[in-house]
């Protein structure tokens, strides 16, 4: 740990992005401009699956105000026989994705998209434009796609050999699965479904795109990372990166869906056709009908235990919705389920299953709530089963130091008995039950992620710093960053301001995703800083005719050290600044570097709910969220992702879905029919965080945005049949469900 | 020299700017525009000296859709007392030139601003203001500001012990002077007169700034330093610069006037209050009223030669308008006369002077003509008096390598003799005149620049290359770095973006002034793209396993070398910027720099004109200059310098003034009857560059912008002098002039 003093890391410190949110200064993509700008629509697709055979753009394109028209021939294709890979996203299914190409394969698929003077000629636009479909049979749903004589989406897809849905298979082993249940005295095996549900985020997806005439791109957008706005929009445009440069706009919520593009890459070919700067701005609907959800799911669990309550083998079969694209979060489902336990014999299986539904994105931990809610309902059946407190069950079975995880990597340090203990320790735990009323736990892990992240720590003239970081804030780096560098250096956090490069003007810097950004961008802001500690040394040191090593850096100044103690009066970063030029020039110092070092995240909740028998309605009481948080360097925002995360699972968990029609188009493509929880829906959510550092990390951090919603679908789940005394294998726990699993007892 | 395969180092590469500027997509300072922005006035002194008594502003703020008003009292006080220094600016007078404080100095002189929903409210306000001026008399020419009635600008300025308009002193002496006139045969000294003139920049002052409710700027502008600009208003209005963020907007010239500030200052107070972005646009008029020109001036210049040509002294005395507040570029006129000559005995004084005049800025090699007007006018003069070719004089005395400079230096090797050399040699020199026709040559030199720097280097995942550096780009730089970058990569000029980076996204770096830019940004640019090569040859002996001192880079592509040569199949830059992640994360490098060794440029110029005797119109024919560009990294921008410089200088010589009324006010303020010279009123301008190395420079950059303006004066001065036998000891030789020159002779 280099920092010990902890003037800053760990204060609830002012956010630097706060008063341009709340006054309305902080410009998200919508709120740029330009002279000239004309605006895109995108004409899509009415049939869940169909075969495009030709498409006549000419009557558009002969409507007054109609300045360009983009359809697939206008985009790169990448040929479908070999795999080109952006980070995990495959671009033959990119390419596909933002514009159907063979066939348009769900229903709001991007065929064409038109840029006129106006939106109302641009929507007029794509009404002229001729498609001439052939309907195919479609499929939605899981079961349905992988029926042998299921309609096949991709020929070119096989599976044993065949055309099937199935697109993908991974599988994680350790020891002998066989063998362990061989052993176990309780076996507890259950199935489960989960629906796809929409990240939400409160900003719909939307660029501003100028090309010049040399062919040189400008993007404002907001995304989850500047740089994969770049490269997806290089890749789908044949600009190359360096002619593109990508502006990170502030961002209205991502959650793992604005680590894709949908838009830019046909702004960018409108543009160039047009010669005019062209802005796209997606509906709520269009966000529902054709941004990626996180998958549905079809899961099966069985975990074995001795008696005494050692879990000694684990099996899991996950199939995941990829949408109509293959690319499902196979990895978190199969990966994260049982890697909070030490089980010494795992199998753990994902299939990625393609049908007509939206091709789905990252959504929050992708997968791993999907594995848990299996795993964690599993569990909570085998304590009862053992009759062992369910936390207990954990405890005796947690993962610690040491544990080799069914996914690979052995844990170093991590902190996940201490949220089991201090869940059982919390008064919420042993607080008293009403009527209908019942708590349920669960528990949760996420990888998190390191990666590439570049910083620059430059000194102002007047002694104050700014801090540039390549990565999109989304969960509070700036106020992080801030925190890290006053420290650092010494100095009051208000003298370090902390912004977000576009791709030109800081290095690569790989997505806001993964939980990886304080942890890689405290890591590159570190080294830099302390290359500038190490120059603010040697400037002191030059005035003072001295060796460097003989300056020490501390509380904001350089002080003679050693023999020279008290020789030289102390120099401050501002009167350093001040003589920059004379002894050297301007202080700063950049790193770019490919991190490494971020361990898992674990996390165990308490839930409480009770359920309305007249309505089927089952409410949240009470809510606890015990966290390994690493080192909360901003406290606030710490606590606002584990609120975020539980609030987003308690919506998964009892009433987020998408309804289909027998045309396999989405019915409740709006915020008013697709039930998001909101603030009446929540108590207030609890957070206990627990820090344990991150031994790999020079300030202990750990990724703390993901694995806060991997507990919750199983903790509601675990605490409805305590109050029911009826498990639900299936999600939502809507009212109507609710209603129809209470009848036979009601009535 | 690093540079030697000059593959695209002297290339006329296409420029990265051109498209854009030529579509119009160049985004200048007034094509910003911002959700919610309201428009800044700025009121003005109707008087040319004025006490202010009091303001009063309540009824502007009374006016429907003012939104706040801004006055002396909002703007930081600078104390008279001691000098608080931001380069070469006196923030004493910054403050009261930003705003008027105790006295309106100039007609025009910003008195209060305001803020308004529209322009024309604002200027509606402006005249709601109520200003209890107490009028004192005026002073607006240097020989009436020496008078010793002359009204005081400033009562706290002392000369000889008594408030006086001289506001300053320069002294250069080498040797004995009067020593050096005794040992000459002939002596030559003559007293000169030149006016103000306009830097005539095509793009106004303009800004636009918003201010978060947290006290945060951002400032997008126009200007020749966003760093200036950020550290002036910094000053002015108090607020950290690391809260302040200035965007460079393309730049539609600037010639020197846009190294300080205007309207920025006003601008965030008035954004600060209404809490309203703000734009604030100069008219041509208020350019013309209250930006700075540069200075008029006064001065006797005698030098003394042996009769075989050998120049024994030389001694000038430069009286310099610095406008209502000191400083003016005494030194560059002081300090570059005598520069090109090895002088061995040299008395060079320069005096400021204050009057009623708006405040002087920089112009293009501030201060050099002004100086070289007077001197090579007697050059030409002594040159006759010996009966000796002025080249040829010139040649006998030239600076070289060795020499040393009255004003300090000891020239390394330059190139002012093969200048001469040229010239003589030109079919120019020899060529026919006609009746009415004279040639006349001229020297110059300009001191040039280093100082501060930054840059960083990034390449693309794509292994293309992006370079940031600090400065605008005025005269062609992203250009020439994309040319040098090319070449120390071994690339296509085209695989490299060059951009300017904003005050946060890019190390401090200098003024674009001073002829520095190229200079010392090719500096930080070359150690930069240096590490980044370093890096590329670390990861491809990654990949080999091999040491990184066996691997070179050669021709775009990392090779293995020594005992390894031919073992590996060479690494593109592609393919190494492919695998970067696995290497060890993005590759770039930046470097901060105080940057040295930027030495003196010299120039001679041969100027034909005929006078139409009839009109006194001076017309010029035929216009050559020959000048030591160090190494032409790029030749069009270089001899558009060159031609830009001799363009400006025509205009000073032949056209270009200000005209006074009896209240002080400026009677042309406009381009109509502010005689810049038009296209039609200019030969092709040739040029003949002269590659002569700077060895201080790893691509042998000198500075080029500035010299060209140096010779022009006297050039065409002498041009006139050959035509007409008259001398004319004052600028500009303008019809009315030339008539009456005439007049007795004609008559």
């Amino acid at each position: 740990m280099n920092v010990i003093s902890n003037k800053w890391i760990g204060q609830r410190t002012i956010r630097p992005d706060g008063a341009d949110k709340v006054t309305g200064r902080a410009a998200y993509s919508a709120d740029t401009t330009m002279p000239g700008l004309i605006w895109g629509k995108v004409l899509r697709s009415p049939h869940a699956h169909a075969r495009i055979r030709s498409i006549d753009t000419s009557k558009a394109e002969a409507l007054p105000g109609v300045k360009a028209v983009v359809t697939a021939k206008d985009i790169v294709d990448f040929p479908l026989d070999k795999p080109v890979m952006l980070g995990i996203q495959d671009m033959r299914w990119m390419c596909r994705n933002v514009m159907a190409r063979e066939k348009a394969l769900f229903h709001g698929h991007p065929v064409a998209a038109v840029a006129a003077t106006s939106e109302r000629i641009a929507q007029e636009a794509c009404r002229l434009i001729e498609v001439d479909y052939e309907v195919l049979p479609h499929v939605i749903e899981i079961e349905d796609a992988l029926k042998p004589d299921a309609p096949i989406l991709h020929d070119f897809i096989k599976f044993d050999g065949k055309p099937s849905n199935i697109a993908g298979k991974l599988e994680h082993k350790l020891g002998d699965v066989d063998a362990g249940f061989a052993e176990a005295d309780v076996i507890v095996e259950r199935s489960f479904t989960t629906r796809p549900v929409h990240q939400g985020y409160i900003e719909p997806h939307s660029c501003l795109v100028s090309v010049s005439g040399d062919g040189k791109a400008t993007i404002w957008s907001s995304s989850q990372g500047q740089f994969m706005v770049r490269a997806m929009t290089s890749l789908l445009t044949g600009i190359p990166q360096s002619d593109i440069r990508a502006f990170p706009a502030e961002i209205g919520g991502g959650f793992g869906g604005k680590t894709i593009i949908y838009l830019e890459p046909l702004a960018v070919v409108l543009s160039k056709k047009s010669g005019r700067p062209v802005k796209m701005t997606m509906t709520r609907e269009e966000v529902f009908r054709a941004s990626g959800p996180t998958s549905g799911s079809m899961s099966t669990v069985k975990i074995g235990a001795t008696k005494d309550g050692r879990i000694v083998a684990a099996k899991g079969v996950f199939y995941l919705q990829a949408g109509a694209l293959p690319g499902s979060p196979i990895r978190g489902a199969a990966g994260c389920a049982f890697a909070p336990y030490n089980i010494p014999n795992v199998h753990s299986l994902g299939f990625d299953v393609v049908s007509n539904r939206s091709k789905v994105a990252a959504y929050r931990a992708p997968g791993a709530p999907i594995g848990a809610y299996a795993a964690e309902c599993v569990m909570d059946e085998l304590a009862e089963a053992l009759k062992m407190d369910p936390l207990e069950l954990r405890l005796r079975n947690a993962a610690k130091e040491g544990t080799k995880a069914a996914h690979g990597p052995v844990f170093p340090r991590i902190g996940y008995e201490e949220t089991i203990r201090a869940a059982m320790e919390h008064p919420h735990y042993s607080a008293p039950l009403g009527p209908n009323q019942g708590r349920g736990v669960a528990s949760g892990f996420w990888f998190n992620a390191g990666g590439e992240s570049s910083a620059q720590v430059n000194i102002t003239e007047d002694g104050n710093v700014v801090v540039t970081t390549g990565h999109p804030d989304i969960g509070g780096s700036r106020a992080s960053i801030a925190n890290i560098t006053a420290e650092l250096l010494g100095i009051d956090y208000r003298k370090v301001s902390v912004l977000i490069g576009d791709t030109a003007t800081i290095g690569y810097s790989n997505l806001t995703g993964g939980s990886r950004v304080l942890f890689a961008s405290a890591m590159v802001v570190t080294q830099s800083t302390e290359k500038v500690i190490k120059t603010l040394c040697e400037r002191a040191a030059k005035i003072w005719k001295i060796d460097p090593e003989a300056v020490e850096w501390e509380d904001g100044e350089a002080r003679p050290a050693g023999d020279n103690a008290g020789k030289f009066p102390a120099l401050s970063l501002a009167e350093l600044a001040a003589r920059a030029t004379e002894t050297g020039g301007p202080i700063g110092a950049g790193v770019q570097a490919n991190t490494t070092g971020a361990e898992g995240g674990f996390a165990t909740h308490i839930c409480d709910v009770e359920v309305d028998r007249e309505l089927g309605i089952v409410r949240v009481l009470r809510y606890t969220s015990f966290q390994d948080v690493g080192r909360a360097v901003h406290p606030s925002y710490v606590e606002g992702q584990m609120q975020g995360g539980a609030a987003q699972g308690i919506g998964w968990a009892l009433s987020e879905e998408y309804l289909y029609d027998k045309q396999g188009r989405v019915d409740n493509a709006s915020f008013l029919d697709y039930r998001m929880p909101v603030c009446s829906d929540l108590p207030m959510l609890d957070t206990v965080m627990i820090e344990v550092p991150n031994p790999k990390h020079p300030q202990g951090v750990r990724g703390v945005g993901e694995v806060p919603l991997v507990p919750p679908l199983a903790a509601v789940a675990n605490a409805v049949y305590a109050a029911l005394g009826h498990r639900f294998d299936s999600l939502p726990m809507s009212p109507p469900k609710v209603l129809a699993a209470l009848e036979p007892a009601e009535a």
